[in-house]
């Protein structure tokens, strides 16, 4: 990390990339090949409301604009954006009103370029400038956390749907009338393959097998899937088991997704993708057995982020200055 | 349609669509607004080789050209076209050798501009500039024959898949180890939706229900979907009960689509899209219940094409000349 003489020194120009979270909100200064010279962060769970989060939030970026640092311009990425207005709107993990204006606020304060970008779509511009998928023209992240997140590039530009909810690869049904999904809907991609996904696949194995595991002393509400990954890791056959049956159901979901799509890669990301082999050996396996013929030969690669899982959404963010990208609107292509 | 004098008289510019089926090849002279001026057509079934093929397409296009007629450029819809590489390859159903070199022999013995588009791609840019899609950037084209084909435009453009072969609607996974497909995979979506599905749903209620029908007295070969859709419309309840399962099977499909792509509208053509409410109402029905929240409330239109079954690729082909599209080729976009 340069310190702030340094950035004074050099005279380099940077992004400014945000990252609300519903736990930390995280800015970084952002060089234009993804190094990033300057952190900050405070807790936005900790807000009372957007006031205060306005006053954090100001209170460091003045400190990162500290000793005249040239900045190009200011991008935050954010659970609930609205891209098209500007706005975070009804975020469930955010303790906002309904409606907050990010874009013109910062830029009322700031005088800088000021840009917003859904969570899902700063991680994958974060990858595809600066990760794994740097480069591609076709290429898809998948965010494995509590849920399952994504963001899809097809033929060079980020894909958004007619109303700005594409890419929800998460709400897929990979089990007709399968497991109850908090969409309200049965059998969803992520109530198999996300950190509460492989839980599940736990509690399923443990009412119908009779495989004995340390886990089956563990209640719901205590376990988690990093529990489920050092049991495995320590062999539990359990365990291993859980992991093997979460990376069928992606592998299958992938295949699918590349019958639509054809993408080069997928880029699996968030806390369940640091399970490493565990998880990609088993998804890559039931991949080339699902495979369309012309998909077979590990022609759609599996591929991990390339970018800390913390940084990807503030690189993303940061990317968004860097370059121009051609985000669709209704009634017109936005340059951005 | 106009006549050879007519065509001579206003000296209107055209651009000559080509269809090339199994069955038959379709020819038409296009004006920029879809209407067409004149027709032509030739069995390709009765072909032995391309050669043949070629001596038949060249004797009508000369005769299109009669009279100095002035067109703009030359473009086809074909099965297995390479589009990049502007050759049929492998093409299952037309007699051909494993590559035929479709741009280059046209381009040289005409010398106007030539293209070369997958069918189902043309059919997408039929309805697109001149059907049920006109003017919208985000929409899906679903045509129901034998089997499922599929074309989608997102972001305003063709999807095509890093390989070309992005799209393939027809082999999505809807049922885990339903029933066999062509493809050698399990539960794709044509081997329920499609007209060879439809039949197979028949079998599947004579198989497992008691209800009556005259369909039992039809062998599998003898059925076709058009006895099934008849049998509907006088009353059958086991037809219609077939219908109900496959709209059922279509809008669950559509809904797993619009979480991916969230497309304006999906246009469903082909002859089993004929059957109108029959097909329309379950599917629309099915689409409502299993779309995420933000789709509900028919957010996603179902469309029936707006073209002549048999019209849309032709069209959509002549569309070619007459705009400007970024096809996806990889190492870069290709304006064509």
């Amino acid at each position: 990390m340069m310190n702030d003489n340094l950035v004074r020194m050099t005279k380099q120009t940077f992004a400014l990339g945000i990252d609300i979270g519903g736990t930390s909100t995280k800015l970084a200064l952002v060089g234009a090949s993804g190094d990033i010279a300057k952190r900050a962060s405070f807790s936005t769970a900790d807000c009372a409301d957007e006031h205060e989060f306005f006053r954090h939030l100001f209170e460091k970026i003045v400190e990162m604009l500290r000793g005249g640092v040239e900045v190009k311009g200011i991008a935050a990425g954010a659970p609930s954006a609205n891209e098209q207005q500007g706005t975070i709107e009804n975020a469930a993990n955010l303790p906002f009103s309904p409606k907050v204006e990010l874009v013109k606020t910062v830029q009322e304060r700031f005088g800088l370029p000021t840009q917003l970008v859904k969570d899902s779509n700063a991680s994958t511009l974060g990858e595809w400038h600066f990760g794994a998928a740097k480069g591609m023209k076709n290429f898809m992240l998948i965010t494995l956390g509590t849920g399952l997140g994504c963001g899809i590039v097809a033929n060079g530009q980020l894909l958004g749907g007619e109303y700005g909810h594409g890419g929800e690869a998460g709400h897929i049904c990979v089990v007709p009338n399968g497991r109850a999904c908090g969409c309200g809907r049965f059998g969803c991609t992520e109530t198999y393959v996300s950190a509460t996904g492989l839980k599940r696949t736990v509690f399923d194995l443990m009412a119908n097998t009779m495989t004995d595991s340390p886990l089956r002393s563990k209640s719901y509400m205590d376990m988690s899937s990093r529990h489920i990954f050092e049991a495995a890791q320590s062999g539990d056959a359990l365990a291993k088991k859980t992991f093997e049956m979460t990376g069928e159901v992606l592998g299958r979901a992938i295949a699918d997704m590349a019958a639509w799509f054809e993408p080069e890669a997928v880029v699996l990301s968030g806390g369940l993708a640091m399970a490493g082999d565990l998880l990609f050996l088993p998804t890559i396996d039931s991949l080339e057995r699902h495979a369309l013929a012309f998909h077979k030969g590990h022609k759609i690669k599996v591929l991990p982020s390339a970018l800390g899982e913390n940084d990807a959404a503030l690189l993303g963010a940061a990317a968004l200055i860097w370059n121009e990208h051609q985000v669709w609107v209704k009634g017109g292509v936005n340059k951005t």
